[in-house]
This record gives C-alpha cells, structure tokens and sequence, in this order.
C-alpha cells in the first residue's frame, strides 16, 4: 500500500483525551460528571457490542452513562415512555436510541420524541434542519469524525470535488452537508444505488466518502490517483485462513491503497471516531448547562 | 432557440387554479377561508413587488391574506412579538416573514421563531430537517416549483446527473436535497462560489439548476446539448433600448437555449411556481386542520 494510513484510532485516542480532560472541566462547573443515557431495544449482536463500547469509551473519558435495555416486544409507546422519562431527568445530558429498532418501531418517530437539547446523535429534525443551516447544534457522529480525520491529514477540501456514496440521514446526507459548508467550501457530489454510474462518480473525487454499506465495492479503477478516501463501511465475511473463520471489510477494496493518496483502513479508521465524536457532543450537551 | 421553453406561468396557472378549488374544498370543512399572513419590515422596493404579487395570488384563488408591515427601524423584539402573534391566531394558517429582513435582525433568529405548523416557506430548522430526513412537512417554494416543472415536462431524474449551483438555505440546498431524495434519485453534484471549476462541473449535468445570483453567469459552452436548464437568478440590468431603460435576466445566458434541450425563460420560468407553491403550503397547512 502507497497510501497514507489515516490512523483513526490514534487520532480518536488523542480525542478522547481532549474530552476527559474537558468532562472534568465540566464535572467541576456543574457539580456532577457528564452523563449520557444509551437506549437499546432488543437483541441485535452488533448494536450491544457498539452499546458496550460506548459504554467503555465513556467511563475512560469520565463521562457516567446509563444503560437502558429494552426487550425486542417493547411497544413504541413504551419505548416513547422511557425516551421521555430520561428527557425530563435534569441529571442527564445526552441521550441516544442505538439503532436499529425493532420492525414495529418507526425509526422516525423515535428520532422525533428526543429532547432536541441531548440529541447528541444529531438525528432530531430540528438538529438535522440546524446542520443543514449552517449552525449546528449536534453533528452526527460518524461524518463529524471523518471530517476530523480529513483536517488532522490536512487534507484541503475547498474548491476539490468531493463524492459521497450513500445518502442515509445518519452518514451520506449530514456528511455532504458538512463537506458543502461554508469553510469547509467542497464541490460535493452524492452519487446512492440509483445512481448510474458509480464508477465513473468516484473517479472525479479528489475526497471519496463510502458509505454504500456494500463490501468491498469500490475497487482501485474507481479511484482518482492520490485521492484521500474515507471508507465507513464494516462487514464480517467469511475467511477460514483467519482464527475465526472471517474477517472485518469495509465497502473500499484494500487494493484502493495502492491508488489513493490517504486511506482510511478497517477496522481502525472511521469506526473509532465515531465514538469519539458521540463523547464530544455529549461533553458539549453538559458543558452547556454551565 | 432550440431548446423547448418550459413555461412557468402556464404551469403555475394550472396549480394555482388546483389550489382555488382545494380551497374551496378546505374552507367548507374548517368553516372559513385559508388564510396567509406577510410581514413585511422596511421598504425594500422588491420585496413590496413581492409581496404584492403573494397577495394578488391568494385573492385569486380564495386565500385570505393578512399584511402586517413593521418600519424598517423595527427591532428584533418587536419583530419576535408581531411573528408569536400570529403563530398563536388560530385563524392564520400560514405565515412567512419576507426577505430580506433589515441587517439589525438576524434571519437565521426569525426562522425560528415561526411555529413550524405555518411555516409555509420551509425555513424552519425543524422543516429543514424533516425535509432532509425524507420526511417534508413543507417543502421550500423555489425549490418545490422547480422539481413541478421538471415532473411537468417530464424531464427524467433516475440515475441522471443533476447539478445545483448555489448554496443557499432557500434554494440551493433544499433543491439538492430534493433531487437526490427516494423517488426522484438524481445524482446530485452542488456547486457554490467557492468551487473552482463551475464551467466543468455545470457540463457534466443532464438537469442544470443555477441559483447563484450572477446575471448570465451559465454560456452556452458551460452545458451539456440536450440538458434540462433551470434558471433561478433574477437581475434587472441596463438596457437602453428598452422603453423602460432595462431589462430582467436570469442566471443563464439567453444562447444557452441553442444547446439545452429545455430551457426556462426569466421571467416567466421558475420565479411564477414559486408563488403557486406558496398557495399550495398555503392550502394543506389549512386542510392539516381539517
């Protein structure tokens, strides 16, 4: 691989510092640690090991958090229930519903019902329509981060074609919102699985951002020669010549290093700032109250 | 020309006559005529031209307007109060505050302060939002009228390369949002001031949508044969020739519809769906309380 390796875990190691540091700060203006509520409905094995891991992250930051567990039955209304009680709970900054929700539950109802104030997944209307605005609130996590790890590159992004694959509230749209924003100035395409001809989208980018939730698409003919690529994506597929019989992937073939300028690898490159994000914004919700 | 005109007054005449009898529908079941509420601050001579005209509309197709106009030395209080009396008129459906608002008034302060259940212009973060997340509750008008008329003639989005140029809250980015939502699924690309090659980004599109506020900015040479054009931009510019010593000009320069295959003319294009569409959040906010 020629590209350089965007380090996500040390440039979220160094993050989280940032906020431990900064979550004391606040703990001694408020008189109590930064808190965050984590809602998890059901069973699904991926969300409680994300649940555990922000959990994890948290307490290494000094931020409390709560764990709310919900069975796969639960009911909207009862779900609707519990976001309300931790809404009105004055000792709690930031709260999230760990996606996804069970079938019965409409993921955009949720998203309506948390208090727009600890909504530091920024996926309330009111915090997407304040993104969109150019005064954000809470930045989603995820292309919060990978736009941190494009700055700690320096890697410019004014005036340069930028391409987002995927256009999902919680990665594809917020992260074209934020690559177009005034300061951060990018051409930005949005190319999703409607579009024709992907291909030759990702070909123009100078900064490529994969969020198709495909393993292994984005192949190195789709890449511009030294271009910086940000590869959200994360699969386990089947490899028996690991230990454990597979392996994680993103949605951009590790052969894309041998093209692209900056690579961003997985595990290890987006996943990490996610979390270090969501510590932020949390730290932020409560650094506000004082 | 070449290109086939798209003609916004025959367009916007059609849906304005929809909406005379949704009115009417409306008005039987809520008891009493849909009605919209303008306020106006100082005295922009084009804002009054506009304004003028949202009330001739609506008087033409059975929509109550109240005018309410404040001194341009108006401050932000005085404006706040004026706006929350009308949010809390039971009789007003929707209610838009015209733009410019003079420098002393932050517009970004005033979007929010209008209730989002009358926000008929869609500026509201929490509309923005819902309209981001896939989910509109009003759609911006210039936006809106611009997607009618590409539907109008038929011109096909799927899969197509659409770009905007500009990227304003009021047109730029909700028609971006628009274009690349499910359904319509355009790639979108948005261009702005800052990007470095407008000229080459603008030939890649097959829908050209130009709100950059530059009289004539888009030549020919700047778009693909056969692309749809949609021009924004409205500019009143010197021309001795004419009786009245000017003439009004759009964003795209005249010869572009020697190389588009569909072109809409200013005026006469985009600016009359912009108050039909006006009428139409008009009329369903009225019928939401049906």
């Amino acid at each position: 691989m020629t590209a350089i390796r965007i380090d996500g875990k040390v440039v979220a190691q160094r993050r989280r510092e940032q906020c431990r540091v900064e979550a004391s700060r606040v703990a001694q203006s408020i008189g109590r640690a930064p808190a965050l509520a984590v809602v998890l409905v059901g069973d699904d094995p991926a969300s409680h090991v994300y649940v555990r891991n922000k959990h994890r992250a948290c307490a290494e930051a000094g931020v409390d958090t709560h764990d709310v567990r919900l069975p796969d039955s639960c009911s909207s209304r009862e779900l609707r229930a519990a976001v309300e009680r931790i809404n009105e709970d004055d000792t709690i900054d930031g709260l999230l519903v760990q996606l996804p929700v069970p079938d019965a539950i409409d993921p955009a109802e949720v998203r309506g019902w948390i208090d727009p104030s600890k909504d530091v997944d920024g996926l309330h209307p009111e915090n997407v329509g304040l993104l969109a605005s150019g005064t954000p609130r809470f930045v989603p996590c995820t292309p919060a981060g990978c736009l941190e790890l494009l700055r700690e590159y320096d890697i410019p992004t004014a005036g340069r074609e930028a391409v987002v694959i995927g256009r999902s509230l919680i990665v594809g749209r917020p992260m074209a919102t934020l690559l177009s924003t005034k300061g951060v100035d990018a051409t930005v395409t949005m190319g999703h699985s409607r579009s024709g001809n992907l291909k030759e989208i990702c070909q123009r980018a100078d900064i490529l951002v994969v969020a198709a939730g495909q393993a292994e698409m984005v192949e190195p003919d789709w890449v511009k020669p030294g271009a910086a690529v940000i590869d959200v994506g994360i699969h386990r597929i089947a490899d028996a010549s690991r230990p454990r019989g597979s392996r994680l992937v993103g949605d951009v073939a590790p052969a894309v290093g041998e093209v692209a300028g900056h690579l961003t690898p997985v595990p290890g490159g987006v996943g990490p700032m996610t979390i270090a994000m969501l510590l932020q914004n949390t730290v932020e919700a409560a650094g506000r109250k004082a």
